[in-house]
């Protein structure tokens, strides 16, 4: 599609003659132990498919393509480069970057200098930028220029990447002056991290209330994590990932580790674009992509949509999928696979298994399966809903019944857990109440062990007495035919103490059929919830809207609908 | 194929009613570290798919078959009766027993007693076993009925399974024992290791020189290679594992935990029956099995062999697949993987990948690539080719130029080698010499970091001052269309030192043309040989044989070969 004939790596890509990918012995590291590390993953797919495409950005000025022989050079530069920049272990290099090279040779590059991967959300503003910065110690940025205007004035060196891989790119200059000892030393000159529960990555939550918090991971956790990933998605060499989710999210959930653990290829757009994510699926044999629901739905209900010859996965996270999204996802040839995790988990650390029996069922019947969160990942360890502490010491974690209706806390413990929250033990300790991370989302068990979210505490909205779960509301209302996307948040309410109110936008191919009438639908959908859901769960009010306001990552930022809902 | 329907699982299989897989939460345990161990994978397959097909055993008077719900609890049941039989952690526990369920609960449940899983080889002599018995020290027995003429005598505890599954069977009994403990306490009950590098099995190496060495493996090592094994395998809970590697070799690879991992189905059979492999091939929808190339070879060679309808993965281990051999897999649809491996290193660790550019040469260009031993495995760490020591005390390695001629060794190192020889320090010293695991394997190491055995030192032929492989040879010998299977050993010759004498099998389908004429395919053989060898690589002579002496796990015996040539 894009012809990338032209394309020539910068001559600092190239590894010199006779490279090798072995890596340096360490004194008393033992025979039969090497640390657990996501960077042996490209020294691995470098010697046995050198010359097969690793990484592809297309969709720019000056598209780049670069075989594993020749990015594992470039990673190799970038280590070397932070290190004569003086970038010491431990340190936080910080990266400000849409999908783009840049973004994805730092998480392996930062590791091979034994640093600390800290991206950062491009959609900050500048003083949260700043905070972020100040907070994690960053010693250098690596920053995309459509990003510079974040840390304008920051005092702390930055190097500008202009996408382009070309000589004249700063980024590229920087990779050149590592070149210059890669090309004496080799990875062997690389000192290599013995400790595989060193930190990895400091990834920032969105901090929706009150600062954000650093997630810090191990080196540990993110090859495991990511390991599980290609298990799950049953990843291979001839698999081609699609960059739609933003790598700076939680690390792009370890998949720029495991796609190269795969070696498979990955597809890096700079933003969200529909276009382009359906020219990517028709033309560039696209096998497996992650998006939140919001962005599925943008997906399937695309003009260029169209059943697709090869087999895609898509791993759906963030919030559960619709019947309507299921149906329409399979319509096209994509099988949705629905996991469940946070910053805090590395990504997915539950998924929800399909089982044999729900082949017969109806896809309404098959979707309320499909929505509830799961059981544990390959790479996980055990997954628990317990009842909220009656104080905050209370260490005891009892679980709920297996009943599908008992509400309680997700925790879950094990290796693809976060090391801590960095630099705030008092927040980690509290994370970590009875030996277990606490996930802070509501959610019932099922007897079957699968999880079901019922709602982040916040989320819950407490109407005549009775718990009401947004998500389960959501859920109900997103099957009326005419729906194309719903929020539910709670509204008070002088009797009931709360209710819920629904805020919708109607599918752009039947919203005609209301234009000018929208009462009208108002009615049609409540009706259609009462007969779906108990009355204290039925909306109370229904606004139609064209859009909802969401984070980066395409979540609903249900706290700016609690706000314009406090104003009515 | 096999009528399962009358069989019912024994009472103490059945788990007790709301049976949770949750482990006992240990003091001091941290919340972001589990300890690797294959032992989660039965857990975590029997939350996921409690009811799929875990293991089958059809082949017997009284077929079985587990779910993972009923095969979980067996294994809690196994773990329970050994801690009340007075198993403590890290104690050696002894199975003798061919492909069967107890040899495959034995795996899992073993580690859930915290205690070291020690697989006997049946094919060995009563004083072999009773060697391995007082080396190990095993303080416990589970033994097959068929196997307890090997262990007469014994003073330590035995337990019998006359391996039927039914309530009056000794081991089922033994079972029972343990299910007494589990309803009361289940997985919670047992104490979970700390330690990941504790010892998970130790295995005995044949000892064809010596007596045999007892290779010890960790926990850890197990899981990872595990992983390693599936994701190489791209196996799922789709795919069926059928048995035809014993189980007792190697711990069959760490497939009984990476079939687990998988949530696929294992068949076992107790014996190599190609009768039964086909039916299975053609009824059980067999997806994937382990065998070395003499074994394949009887596999493509059999009468019901025809094209499946199922995509099957052959893995080959123990010597290079031939051309011919290649070719025929491919011909009914199997996918012939080869890779390379020893009891010390988790079985395989090393893979010879398909490269793109493969496709468009010949069989036998192909099979010529393909023999190699390849490159490291995804949970491998790295394989040099290197030196021999200069002495018995050097510690420096010196990787061999990468030029696919210069005889070194293959060395290795990281999660997938051993933890030691058991009680034998100077064994283990001299193994990981230089920091590596040294195979005792002599290789080449090409250009594009592909590691190619010419032999194990003892193999090579000194013909003339030069060095000739035999499996070189060997590999020249079995492109002879007449040729079934054959085998090379050196011979004393008086002027030239040694030469290279062949044993061959002829192909049944063609051995009719040289009936009575074994001296007139001699002369073909050779004449073969000749125009694909140099003179010293040439058979001076030439045996026609009706089988080759082996091993239990297929491989042909050169030692027995050699005592033969050594009496001519």
């Amino acid at each position: 599609m894009h012809s990338l004939s032209p394309f020539q790596p910068t001559a600092a890509s190239l590894p010199p003659k006779g490279a090798t990918y072995l890596q340096k012995q360490v004194q008393g590291i033992s025979v039969n132990h090497h640390a657990l590390n996501p960077l042996s993953f490209i020294l691995r797919a470098a010697t046995v498919y050198p010359d097969r495409i690793a990484l592809l950005h297309p969709d720019v000025k000056y598209p780049v393509q670069y075989t594993f022989r020749v990015w594992a050079q470039r990673i190799q530069n970038l280590a070397y480069a932070l290190i004569e920049a003086g970038i010491n272990p431990g340190d936080r290099v910080a990266v400000i970057a849409p999908n783009c090279p840049m973004i994805a040779d730092a998480h392996h590059g930062v590791l091979g200098a034994r640093a600390i991967f800290t991206p950062i959300n491009t959609r900050l503003t500048p003083p949260e930028v700043a905070y972020i910065l100040e907070h994690s110690g960053a010693k250098l940025i690596l920053v995309d220029q459509e990003c510079t205007h974040l840390i304008r004035g920051t005092t702390i060196p930055t190097i500008v990447s202009n996408d382009t891989g070309r000589d004249d790119d700063p980024y590229e200059a920087f990779l050149a002056s590592g070149r210059r000892f890669s090309r004496e030393r080799g990875w062997m000159g690389l000192d290599v991290e013995r400790d595989e529960d060193a930190g990895a990555v400091l990834n920032y939550t969105s901090g929706t209330t009150g600062k954000p918090k650093g997630v810090l991971t191990t080196l540990r956790g993110s090859y495991l994590a990511a390991v599980g990933n290609v298990v799950e998605g049953q990843m291979n060499k001839e698999s081609t990932y699609l960059w739609i989710l933003p790598m700076f999210h939680a690390a792009g959930w370890t998949y720029p580790w495991a796609n190269v653990f795969a070696c498979a290829k990955q597809v890096t757009i700079r933003s969200v674009d529909y276009n382009a994510i359906w020219r990517h699926f028709l033309h560039s044999r696209v096998t497996h992509y992650c998006a939140a629901p919001t962005v599925q739905i943008g997906i399937v209900n695309h003009p260029d949509a169209r059943p697709l010859p090869q087999p895609v996965t898509a791993i759906i996270a963030g919030a559960a999928p619709t019947a309507q999204l299921i149906g329409q996802l399979e319509q096209q040839g994509i099988k949705p696979v629905h996991v469940y995790g946070l910053t805090q988990t590395y990504g997915p650390f539950t998924r929800c298994y399909d089982q044999d029996s729900w082949s017969s069922l109806s896809l309404e019947d098959r979707a309320k399966l499909m929505a509830r969160q799961g059981q544990s990942f390959a790479t996980a360890q055990e997954v628990r809903v317990v009842y909220p502490p009656r104080h905050d010491n209370d260490q005891e974690l009892i679980d709920v019944p297996r009943d599908g209706n008992t509400v309680g806390e997700i925790v879950t413990r094990g290796n693809i857990v976060m090391k801590e929250y960095f630099r705030d033990p008092d927040a980690t300790k509290k994370a970590f109440r009875g030996g277990y991370f606490n996930s802070g989302d509501l959610a019932v068990m099922y007897p079957d062990g699968v999880v079901a979210i019922m709602d982040r505490s916040k989320d819950l909205i407490i109407s005549g007495g009775e718990n009401a779960s947004s998500l389960a509301i959501e859920q109900e209302l997103a099957a009326h035919p005419d729906v194309l996307e719903v929020s539910v948040v709670a509204r008070a309410h002088e009797k009931w103490g709360e209710r819920p109110m629904a805020f919708a936008i109607l599918h752009p191919e039947r919203s005609s059929k209301w234009e000018g009438n929208h009462d009208a639908f108002v009615a049609d959908l409540k009706k259609h919830a009462r007969t779906r859901l108990p009355g204290f769960a039925t909306p109370e009010w229904v606004e139609v809207v064209q859009e909802l306001p969401k984070t980066s990552t395409g979540k609903i930022l249900k706290t700016a609908l609690r706000k314009r809902v406090a104003k009515l």
